[in-house]
């Protein structure tokens, strides 16, 4: 038996329902904040890729040649196809480009809990702004989707990539190895950050102070630990969001993205049920456009973890009821087919979401099947009735039952 | 300039949102007739497409090895992939199970108008069950998709490939052969088709009778040529489809789809303004779950390209207007940005569609890229105003201006 590749995952109805309503209430939570969405392929050339993340990248992405011999990758995140598409085709545009887009990625690791071969990412950018307003649009987006879903126990931490570039570079970090230290630190690997550091000639008590920034989370009165325009940037940031009622937000020094091309403000969202995997969003400002070919150009812009975030809800039991089905219409005997079939047309005709029996099914199995399908109401179409012109509605939650004239059933439905 | 991959496209957001609009619309038609959506990975086995479609299927996949050494390939289609669910995971449930899907199909082959590498198909399958009630199921669906998308120029032929099958027999093409044959009498290529049947050892006069088999389109009339089964079958279906409200369709006793796995009818629509790429959908019944493992079941399907049916609608000039936005919001100076903030937070938290300013421009700019955006008002926030504890929104369209105080802001948008 064919089975489907590893990591990847088949959605069937019920869960596709859900998924699906989900996704509407980000796609219009970001259409209420002005932004729009764009798409992008499903794979680039190869090179992209590398060029955001470096080569390191080439290990986790499902990489191949196609038949015309080009370095193709499918895509393991949005937010460079995205800036690759602004460069080709939109940097003319009035700025700010605010966009939205929501689709599969894919990378090829070790499939476990919330991670999977195949995965979706529901993103958002602003291009061609910097500043405070800017990333507090950004945030309160994010802040405004996860609200949305109505996902209850989350964290969302703001920090900014120079606080600890400064503090690096101070304490004596080569800027060229800066990079470095900060992936270690962005994934608190202290052990290793520590001999690191010390083979750069950092003191320890510099370590120490180091080590102790990252650890810096609070609400915006650790930002007096601060410096300089860093702090002051991140208290009218904050100041912006409590105004945007943006409040449940806290500062975390310890935010650094592990990416080179984080300008200022990073942030991030995690479900804490999640547990080693509870990042549920992750962004910040950036500069990516010059990397591809184009202009520099300041941008904002974060990606929520969809099916994490599906997952954290599932836990604190956020459920969904399917919508079912209006009416499941019944003939009664297979020579009223076409008249059960009129009514069906009928029904849909209108709008009334319509199921019919195609299978010939007898009375009570017919009615289970209705019933396993949601159906609101059965619409039993019988030659006896057909003769007065009528058919008979049931109400399948009831099992009350009247007959309506053929030319009343729609009517009876909206 | 790192560009996106050839045959693949963005989507920026006015052809977006259009795109959008009419998959909606294509969604909720399939559920209206008990349909529900189900999706399946974007990559499989390349096993999976070679069992469905042969080894030729080989030659136009994106096909490669993964970092586990297994054989996959994007999808070129998505029967084989929900057939595959349906024998995975749904196969006890119970029948008929009717499942639509949306999404990209990827085929390597050279562009050209309306076809791409990267493509966009919209289908639905009925599984479980055979006989003209589903057929006329999967035919009004696609039949109403069509027609709620309002595109006028369009042809719906159905044949049944049992007519065909049995002609070919009769004038002694080998049973092992008929795909051949049938592959060249697809595409109408009779060049071809007569020395291979020549070959075969068949009489002209067989030749010429199978040739004009493949014309024979019309009404139902036409079917008078056409002895037993296969007759009294597509008869009884063009019947239920005439209940149905499904007029506007032909008999083509040529249509035959050119692949083994149909078993009775087929059917397709195009659209004459595409000229060479007219074909916006096909389908047909089938039974393809015993190629992959799972028990022979008998089902009914079809596929719409998307891509082609929305140029078609594009040719007919069949527009959409973007929805815009309903109020941008104006801080005339940057001191009153926090409470332009507020304002905007407050109509976002309404659902009312709201962007704001954050480049800090001149109020006549500023006007400019609202307008562009398609805002219909504008909410100019002044320091003057607020004083008075007032904004002024502005009619984009007619330019009147008036002052509402801030706690009717919302109110003037709901």
């Amino acid at each position: 038996m064919i089975q489907r590749p590893r990591g990847t995952r088949d959605f069937l109805p019920d869960e596709m329902e859900r998924r699906r309503h989900f996704e509407g209430i980000l796609r219009s939570t970001a259409r209420t904040f002005g932004f729009r969405e764009v798409a992008t392929p499903m794979f680039e050339e190869s090179e992209l890729f590398v060029l955001r993340s470096g080569p390191n990248v080439l290990k986790e992405l499902y990489n191949f040649r196609d038949k015309g011999d080009r370095e193709i990758a499918l895509r393991p995140e949005m937010t460079a196809p995205v800036v690759r598409m602004f460069v080709n085709g939109m940097s003319n545009d009035p700025k700010p480009i605010k966009v939205f887009y929501f689709g599969q990625c894919f990378r090829y690791e070790r499939p476990q809990s919330g991670r999977y071969r195949e995965f979706f990412q529901f993103g958002a950018e602003i291009i061609g702004n910097a500043g405070a307003a800017t990333d507090a649009e950004a945030i309160a987006l994010a802040a405004s989707m996860i609200k949305a879903l109505g996902l209850k126990d989350y964290r969302i931490r703001i920090g900014h990539i120079g606080v600890l570039r400064q503090r690096l570079a101070d304490a004596g970090v080569p800027a060229d190895r800066t990079a470095e230290v900060l992936q270690k630190l962005d994934k608190k690997l202290y052990d290793e950050a520590r001999p690191l550091m010390e083979g750069m000639g950092v003191a320890q008590v510099d370590i120490d102070d180091v080590f102790a920034l990252t650890e810096t989370v609070g609400d915006v009165s650790v930002l007096e630990r601060v410096p300089g325009s860093a702090g002051d940037y991140l208290r009218e940031l904050i100041s912006l969001l409590d105004v945007m009622g943006v409040r449940d937000v806290e500062v975390d020094l310890g935010v650094v993205r592990g990416l080179d091309y984080y300008t200022g403000m990073v942030f991030e969202a995690e479900a804490p049920a999640l547990g080693a995997e509870k990042q549920i969003c992750g962004g910040g400002s950036y500069t990516l456009s010059e990397l591809f070919g184009g202009e520099k150009v300041f941008s904002t812009g974060f990606a929520i973890g969809f099916d994490r975030i599906l997952l954290a809800m599932e836990k604190e039991g956020i459920g969904y009821g399917n919508e079912g089905i209006d009416a499941y219409v019944i003939p009664v005997t297979d020579d009223v087919r076409p008249q059960a079939s009129g009514i069906a047309a009928s029904l849909r005709a209108a709008g009334v979401s319509t199921d019919m029996d195609i299978m010939g099914r007898k009375m009570q199995k017919a009615l289970k099947y209705a019933s396993g399908a949601g159906a609101r109401t059965a619409v039993i179409v019988g030659a006896k009735e057909l003769e007065k012109g009528c058919v008979v509605l049931r109400d399948m939650s009831t099992g009350e039952q009247r007959e309506v004239p053929v030319s009343d059933v729609v009517s009876a439905f909206i």
